[in-house]
Formats: structure tokens, sequence, C-alpha cells
């Protein structure tokens, strides 16, 4: 063992760091055939491991079902978010309720983008790795098995924010009830009188999508109208979307008086859609969108939509990485918050 | 020197980290009559040390001009980024162009809000202390001048994102051309024949409130036409602000034909109270915002504004940081990026 070795591993155990867990790192060590040292450098992410011996010792904590101990003294005071992409309009909301969360813990919030990538590259994992936060959530990205095997076996726990409503079986995870928030926007609609009502589907790869448009069937279904398939359209979650979709419908020559869109982006959309066509909102059409972002009091006439509590749920999950960061298993690690309907002036009975 | 003193000290100093400073540590230590790694551990932020010990290693850190010298290895892979509020609709805009910057540099950003308080709190200074980011930039908050001087003794780099257009004389900053903007978007107006001009100003303790209605005054005189005290309002760069002010303007009886607000936000207000009114944009009103946020090319009509290149500032501030962290001297601290006038469907020639 050299000496860089020995200060290496000093500096990896701290005082009042707790021994690790039931298969011992000396023994991890000694079936890999490296020192002690070595496997501690591979818990920590350091780059200064071959990669041959790191996938080898990689293998090994996966095969011994090696767990860290948890201790205070081994976690830094950090709790890492990861999202899929930072531009769509609702990661503030989210980054605020894991902020509010971060606060009150005295952590600080580490944020990264996995750049468009589903998936958190293998530098994030290593960072991760090195920085020991005391949890991770993700919001819309996904981790592969051998990712969360890494954090299992360093006993960092995670969860994900998830609006898209397709968590895995075992995932801690927050979301939302999309499917009753797509079936009180269109019972909303019913109840004003219309009969002949759009929707506009988020993109079906998306369980969220498929939520809220199945909302809108049992809906249309309970009311006794038709669902008509011209109505049905499906898009991106983004303005030009609900733009061209609200286009599509309102052309037709029996049009729809009523649109529940995918989400508010979408609503923006279509109230553009229904201005180029000279259509009033909401005399000659009323539109509900999906989410409540801030810019939907701002909007013209304000828009009635379905508030999915993203702050809440940011919060809830923040709530859930910490609790298991500190060792206290919560209730249940599958939470749907509620979507409640906020009437507010883009739906009216129909004009004719 | 006790066992846990000398193991703190090895884990404080790992190999490859230069020594430190001029005044060297050892100078500090004997000065405050306490132990190197006591020195070493008020360095660090850490929480173990006696308050009285700390503040007196502290100013003998000041008195001596004490630099830590920066090294590669000395620094975690993270940059912070600390918000006065999160909630402004501009906030994200700037997180993606520090992310940018992050993501290229291998850096993790560290995300703080200051709660509502202008100032980060000493918690907030103590982690930055101890997780020793490459840098560290500030969206309109302050440092104390003890935060300042903490940090510098540390050899952590800050600089302000300065959208209100006011640093402090030597801290390094990148703003905006704030008097630029507020000319081009009045000149747009009187160039379309506008001669009744409002204009609401945000706080004018923000100096880019100030430099922007300056910049609308400089276009009116050199326009040749009156500065009417009565076309002048001042709010918060609230969407509620310039609700009130569109609707006192409105109300006038010699109402104006355009009005600039003092930002998007603003803008949208205005365009709430013109509703109100019964009066078109842009027929029977013109309204110019400020920002360019992504919504206003969603909302009816489009919105004409002057852009603030929001994620290029916290691009440029972030390299500036990661200059700084990495021992490269810019060639400037204080940087000011143009605005642009971003010609939309709010604007028109007067109609009457």
């Amino acid at each position: 063992m050299s000496p860089a070795n020995v200060q290496s591993h000093q500096e990896n155990a701290p005082a009042g760091e707790p021994s690790e867990g039931t298969a011992t790192l000396a023994e991890i060590a000694r079936a890999a055939g490296v020192s002690a040292p070595t496997v501690s450098k591979v818990l920590n992410g350091r780059a200064d491991v071959a990669p041959g011996t790191r996938s080898k010792v990689e293998e090994l904590l996966l095969l011994h079902g090696y767990r860290r101990r948890r201790g205070s003294t081994t976690q830094s005071q950090l709790i890492d978010l990861v999202f899929h992409e930072l531009d769509s309009a609702w990661a503030m909301e989210v980054v605020r309720g894991v902020e509010n969360v971060a606060r009150e813990e005295g952590l600080s919030l580490v944020l990264s983008e996995s750049a468009g990538r589903l998936t958190p590259g293998q530098t994030w994992v290593d960072g991760v790795l090195a920085r020991r936060p005391v949890g991770v959530i993700l919001v819309l990205s996904d981790l592969t098995a051998a990712q969360r095997a890494q954090l299992t076996s360093r006993s960092i726990p995670y969860a994900v924010v998830d609006p898209a409503g397709d968590p895995g079986d075992d995932i801690p995870s927050v979301g939302t009830t999309n499917w009753q928030g797509g079936l009180a926007a269109t019972r909303h609609l019913t109840a004003l009188g219309h009969r002949r009502i759009g929707v506009i589907s988020g993109p079906s790869r998306m369980m969220c999508s498929r939520a809220r448009v199945d909302g809108y069937r049992a809906a249309m279904e309970t009311a006794g109208l038709p669902i008509d398939p011209a109505l049905v359209r499906e898009g991106e979650f983004q303005h030009e979307a609900g733009y061209t979709a609200g286009l599509e419908l309102l052309r037709q020559a029996d049009r729809p008086t009523a649109i529940f869109a995918g989400n508010d982006l979408q609503a923006l959309g279509v109230y553009e859609a229904a201005r180029e066509l000279g259509l009033r909102i909401p005399e000659d059409l009323s539109v509900v969108g999906f989410d409540d972002l801030p810019l939907t009091r701002w909007i013209g006439p304000p828009l009635t939509t379905v508030r999915q509590p993203l702050i809440e749920m940011a919060e809830t999950a923040a709530r859930l990485v910490v609790d298991l960061g500190r060792g206290r298993q919560p209730a249940t690690t599958r939470v749907d918050l509620a979507t409640n309907l906020v009437v507010r002036s883009s739906t009216a009975a129909p004009g004719r």
C-alpha cells in the first residue's frame, strides 16, 4: 500500500464514518484482488482507477449486494436534481419545490440537465458518487439498471418527479392524477353544455398523455356523448403543436365548440389558432389547459386549466429522498398528488 | 496536536494541494494562538470551531491579506449560482446559461436562493467554503464586505449577473445595455408616429429601471416630443404593477397611444388593462416590453420587446468565474451585452 493510498483512504473514511456494510469492503477487495483503498475509490467515483479494475469491483459490489452503511458524516450537504431538459416551462416550478425542502433541511441543490438524453451520462453518475449527496431527484429522466445499482450500493436514494406518469415498478416516485384531471376538464365542458369537444393529446409515448385523454373519453361516455375521431389530435407538449392541431380542429366544417388541450403551452397554441381564424374565446370557443403555469393567469382571457401541483410534487419527492437518505423508511414510496380544476375566463356555454 | 486534528488536517490538505499563500497558514495560526489545523478548519467553513476563535482567525486572514493558493486539486467540480429569488420569470434563462457552461466544463451546478433576502446568509457562505466551488455566480444578490473577504481569502472567485445594472466598483459582473434598450423601444414608437407615449418604470431602486426610462427620455427629446409627467408611472417588475399603471395611464382623457413597459410581465399587465377598457392592441394601443421571455411569442398579439440576452449574460458570467477560478485573468471583468429590439405584432402606427 503506497503512502498516497493511505492518505486517500483516510480522506475517504474520516473519523465518524461508520464501517462499511454486510459484505465488507475488505471482502470485496480480496475477491477483486485489489486493495481496500481501491474499492473505496471506486465507491467514491474517482477517476484514478483502471477501467478494468473498476468494472470488476462494480460487478462484485452488485454480486455481493454490497451496501455502504449510511452515516450522516459520510454525506455531503447536497441534494441532486436532474432534468431531462431544462427548457420546459414548468421546470422552474420543480426547482422551487426542491429548493424549498433543501433550504429547510440545510442542503444545497445540485442541478443537472441530461442534455436532451433520457438517461444521464456516466460522467454525471461519477459526479454523484464523488460528491455523495443525501439523495437524487430525477425529472423525466431515467437511470439504467447499472446506474441504479451503483447508487444503491452507495446507499444514495433516488426518486422520480414523474409528470410522465410511468415510473418503474420499484422506483420511488411522485406523480399526479392525470386521468382525474382529464375527467374534470371534460366534465366542466359538458356541464357548460358543450357536445362537440376536441382534445389534443400530448405525445402518446408518455403515459400522462394517455391518462388525460382516457379521462376525456370517460367524461364523454358518461355524459352520453359520442367520441368523434376527427376531434382527437396528438402532438408534442409545445405551443407549436397546439397551434397546428388547433387549426386542424377549427377548420373543420363541423368544428368543436370547445378544446381540451394536453397542457397549457398547447392551449396557448390553440389561442393563436383561434385568433387567426377570427374566433373569440370563450364566446366562439372554450379552451381548457393542463398544468396551471403562472402565465395562464396573465394571458387574455385567463385560461381555465387543470392544476398539476408541480411545486408540491417536487417537495414531496425531495422529502421522500431526504427521509430515505437519513434512514427513515417512508410509509409509501409511490405517491400521486391530486389535480384540481381552476376555472378562469376561457370557458363558457357554447354560443350557438 | 490531537490525533483527530492530524486526521482533519490530512483530509483538508490531500496530496497535490499546493502550500498556502504568502502569509502562511502557520503564521496565521501562530498570530491567532491556535493550531494550523484549526485555521484550516476555518478556511473550510467547518462548524467545529468555537465562534470566538473563528472570528479571530477571520480577522487575521483579512489583516494579513491571506490568499489560499489555487490549485485544481483543491477545488470541487462545482459552480455555485445564487438567486435573490427564484420566482422571477427569467430565472430559468439564467439557470440554462450557467448550466450550458457548467456542462462544457464538466462542472455541476449548485443552485441556492437567498429566500428573498438581498444578501445570502452565513449558512450559505459556510456551505461555499466547505464545498469549495470553482466559483460563485450571484444574481441580483449582494454579498457583505465580510462575505466578499471570506471568498477572496479562499481564492473563490465570484461574479454578478446583473440585470439591475448597479454592480459594485470592483465586482466582476455582466449586465446589459438598458439605456440603449429604452432608447430603441421608444424610437421604434416615435418612428411609427406615436407622440403621446406612456412609460412604466421598474422600481427606481434598481439602476436598470432608471437606465431604461432615461433611454425613453432621450428618444422623446431627440424626437422633439415633450415628456408629460402624467405619462410616467413606476411599479414592481410584475404583472400586477403593469395592470395598475396601465389602467391609470389608459383612463386619462388624453390617453397615450403607446406604452413602453418596464419589462414583459408589466407589458402583460398592460394587455389586461387594455382588454378591460376595450382597447385593441395594436389598433388602439401599441405596447413594447423588455426582456423577451419565451412567453412573449405566444401571447395575443405577440409582443414587441427589447431582448435582454439573459442566457448569454449568464454564460458570460459563468465563463468569467471559471477563468478566474482556473487562474486565467480575463481581459475585462465588467461586461455589458447588447440588447436588441424584437418587433412583433403589438406595435403599429397610431390609429387616430
